[in-house]
C-alpha cells in the first residue's frame, strides 16, 4: 500500500497577531512544521500549537527560521555557519521542550522561508543546518526537497531525510522547482495538481516543465492552510489520495522505503 | 564534611556586546546560571558558554528572564501565568539543546533579575515558573532563596529546591533580604562577608540586621564575576571555604541533606 | 455649532501580520493614533499608514507604547522616567519623519495601552511622557482622559490637552472609568451609547454609574475599527452627530473652547 | 586654508551593554555618526549621546543600519527598496527628535555596516537610501565614499554629498577600497597612514595599491574610537593636521568647495 505524509506550516501567529487557520487545517494533515519564535510565533503560541497538534495526533516538526520577525523569515540574511548552527540548535530545543511537555517526541525539522530556499542551493548553509540538527538529535528527520543541497548534507551526516514535493509547482528536468518568476512555474489547475501528486506517489514520476518525464520521490506533500481556497484544495487532495488507496501518515510512522 | 555550591550568572554577552569575565570566573565556581536569549545572550553565545562550562566541568543551569533585552530583564513586567509558564518552557528548552549537544544534562533553573525578585514574593508567579520547570523535567533543581514563594512553589509541585544565600547582603529576621534602599542592606566588609557565609554553611545560622541570630540553610552561594573586585572576592571566599573544610560541588553532585 | 473629533488607533499591522481595517475606518474618523513600531507597526506600515491618513485628510497623532511587540503594549512595564521620556521622544520623532515626508505636521500624541492606563493614574509617569512630548514640540496636542494625571501633567507643562471620552464605557462619579472588572462597566446598548455621547458633547454631562449626573468635556470620542460591528457603530455615531448638528473635525482644526 | 571633517561612529551602546569610548573620542572629532536603535543603541543611549555631542559642539549625523541588533548591522540582509526607504526615514526621524530637543539640527546621514558596504556597490539600494533621506530633509548631507553608488544616487537626487576617506585602507586605481581579504588592504604603518591622509587633503591625491597616483577628494576622514590604540591614532592624525595648517571642522561649517 502506498503511504505519504501531508505537511503544513503551523503556529505562525505572534502575540495579538493571528496568521493561518490552524484549527481547520490540522485535522487534514499528518505533520506540522511549527514556528519556533524567530521568524514567527512566541512561547504562548508554541504552547497552544503543540497542544493542538498533540490533540490531533499529528507529527510535530521544528520550523526554524532567520531571526527576522518583521520579514517573517522571508528576507535573505548572510550568517556565518556557526551562527546558523547555533540558531538551529536553539529553535529545535525551544520547540522540543513544548513537545516533551506534551509527552511527545519531536519528529522532524524543516527550515523556513529564506533559510529553506537558500539552504536548498548552498552546500555550506545546508551543512550548518544539518550539523545543528545532528547536535540536538541524530534521529530527527530532515524534511526538504529531493535532490537539494539539504538532502546531500543530511545524507553526508547520516541524518534521515524525507523528500517533500509540491502539488502546485512545476519542476525542471533536474528535479528543481521552476523559479516563480518564470512562465508556467505554478500549476494553476487543481485537477492537474492533484493528479500530478498522485502520480508522483504511485509511479515516482512527474512531467517536467519541458514535457519530459522525470523520476521523483514523494515522502511528504507540502500543503497550505492560509485561506479557504487552500483548505478546499487540501480536502480535494486528501479525497483523491484515499480513493487511490494512498495512506496518509506522519513521517515517523511510515514504512521505511 | 560540609558541602556547598558556588553559583554565578554566565553567558550574558549578546552579539557584538560583551558583558562579564566568563573565562576568569568559571574556574572558581561550581554552577553557572546561563542566560537563554530573552534578557541577554543569543544562540552563538549560548553555544560558547555551554562549551566553556562543559570544559570546566561545572553544573549548568538555565537562567530564564523576562523578554526584555533592552532592560537586561531587570524591569518588572506584568505577564499572565500562561505567558510566564510558556517563556520558562521555551528558555529551558533552548538552553537544554546546547547542553545536550555537549553530552551533558541540565542541572538547575534559576530565574533572572526582576523575574527572580518578583517570584520570591508573588505566589502566583512562583507557581507559574515552577509549573513551567516541571513541564520540561521534574528532576530539574530549582535554585532560589530560602523561605521565598519559589521554595513553597517548588515544594508544592514536588520539585527539588536548592537554597541560595548571599555573602554581601544583610538579612531580616524572617530570612528575607534587607531591601537595598535600607541602611545596612549590604555587607561592605569582605572579611565579615566571608565569615558570615562560612557560619551559614557550618552552623546554619546568620546574624540578622536586628542583631538576632536566625537559622538559614545554604546549599549554594551566589557570587558575581563582573569585575576584578568581584573575582578577587570569589577567590577569597573559596580559600576560606577550603581552609574550613567545606567542599565546593555542583548542586547535582551534593549529598542529599 | 458643536464640534468634536473622532479618534481611532491605526497602523497596528506588523510585517506579514495584519490587524485592523484601516481602509474602512479611516473615512469615518477625523484623527488617527498611529503606532510607532514599539508595541506594533514597522517602518513600512508607518509609511503606508501616514500615506493613507494624508490621502483622507485626517489629523495624525503619534501613538507611542511600551517596547513590547509580543504583548502589543498591553502588559505593564516598570520603566524609569528617563527611559519613558526617551522612548516618547524616539517614537514621536520616528512617526514625525513620515508625516513630514507627506508635507504634513504631526497633530497630537496619545500614549497606547498599558502606558496610557498607567499614566492616567501615575503622576510621575504622566510627567515623563509629557516632558518627552514637550522636548520634541510644545505645540503637540496631548490626547488623554479628562481629569487624569495626563491632563494635570500637560497643564503643568503648558502643553495643549484634548479630553477624550468613551462611548462604550461607564463613568464613576469622579469622572474616571468604571473598571472593566466591575458590573456595568460597559455600555452594551448602542442607542444608549450614542445618546450618552451626544449629551456629553452638547450638554457637557453624563450619567455616572451611580445614577448621578456629572460634568464631562468631550473634545474627542475614541472609537474602534477592529471589526464589522465596530465599524457599524462608528457609522451610527457619525450619523447621530451629523443629525444633531455636531461637526466632526480633527483636533487641530477645532475652535478653541 | 585647508579644511577637513573627522567623523566617528558614536552611541553604539545598548541597555546594560557598553561599546566604545564615547567620552574620550568626542573631543577629538568634529562629526559623530550616531546609531539609531536598529543595529545598536536605544532611546536612552540616543538621549545621552546627543547630549554629549551637543555639549562638545560637534556635528550630529544619523547612522541608520539594518534591523539586526544581534548582528550589529554587519550581516547582509536582502530588503525591498520600499523597506529600505522606510527604515531610513524611521531612523533619521527618531534621531532627529533628540537632536531637535537639544536645540540643534541634524547635519548628515551615513549608513552603517552592511548597509553602507552594500549601498556603495548597489545602485538600487543606494537610491532607496537617498530617497529616504530626501523624503525627510533634502538639506541633509549624505556622507559616503567618493565614487560610490551612494555618491551617484545623492547627486542624481540633488542631495549634498560629502566624500569620506580612510586613513588605514589601501585604494585600488579606480578609487575603491582594496578588499580586506587581499594582501596590502590595510595601511599598517601609522606614520604612512597619517602622511597619506595629509596628502589626500592638501594635494587631492593618494598612491593606489598598484603604485600609481590617483585623484581623491577628502571632505571627511573616518576614524575609530573603540580602543586606546585607536584613540592614540586620532590624536596623532589631529596633531599632524594642525601642524600642516588643516582646519578640523564639522561638515556643516565647511566652506563649499
Amino acid at each position: 500500500m502506498y503511504q505519504v505524509d501531508l505537511n503544513c506550516d503551523l503556529g505562525e501567529s505572534f502575540g495579538a497577531y493571528k496568521i493561518g487557520m490552524d484549527e481547520k487545517i490540522i485535522p487534514l494533515i499528518s505533520s506540522a512544521n511549527i514556528a519556533c519564535g524567530f521568524h514567527a510565533s512566541d512561547p504562548l503560541v508554541m504552547e497552544k500549537t503543540t497542544a493542538l497538534a498533540t490533540a490531533n495526533g499529528i507529527g510535530m516538526g521544528a520550523h526554524p527560521g532567520f531571526p527576522d520577525l518583521q520579514g517573517f523569515g522571508r528576507r535573505e540574511m548572510k550568517l556565518s555557519s556557526a551562527e546558523v548552527k547555533a540558531l538551529i540548535i536553539y529553535q529545535i530545543g525551544a520547540l522540543s521542550a513544548f513537545v516533551k511537555a506534551k509527552g511527545k517526541t519531536l519528529q522532524h525539522v524543516k527550515p523556513h522561508g529564506a533559510l529553506y530556499n537558500m539552504a536548498g542551493k548552498d552546500e555550506k548553509l545546508a551543512m550548518a543546518i544539518c550539523e545543528g540538527i545532528r547536535a540536538v538529535d541524530e534521529k530527527l528527520i530532515v524534511l526538504g526537497q529531493s535532490g537539494s543541497r539539504m538532502e546531500e548534507a543530511a545524507n553526508s551526516l547520516g541524518l534521515p531525510f524525507a523528500r517533500e514535493v509540491f502539488a502546485d509547482r512545476a519542476y525542471e528536468e533536474d528535479g528543481s522547482l521552476v523559479a516563480r518568476s518564470k512562465e508556467g512555474a505554478m500549476i494553476e489547475d487543481e485537477e492537474e495538481a492533484v493528479s500530478r501528486v498522485i502520480r508522483m506517489i504511485k509511479e515516482g514520476k512527474v512531467k517536467a516543465v519541458t514535457g519530459k518525464d522525470i523520476p521523483i520521490k514523494a515522502d511528504s506533500v507540502c500543503v497550505h492552510g492560509d485561506g479557504e481556497k487552500a483548505l478546499k484544495f487540501v480536502e480535494k487532495i486528501r479525497e483523491a489520495m484515499i480513493k487511490e488507496g494512498i495512506e496518509i501518515k506522519p513521517l515517523s510512522e511510515m514504512r521505511k522505503a
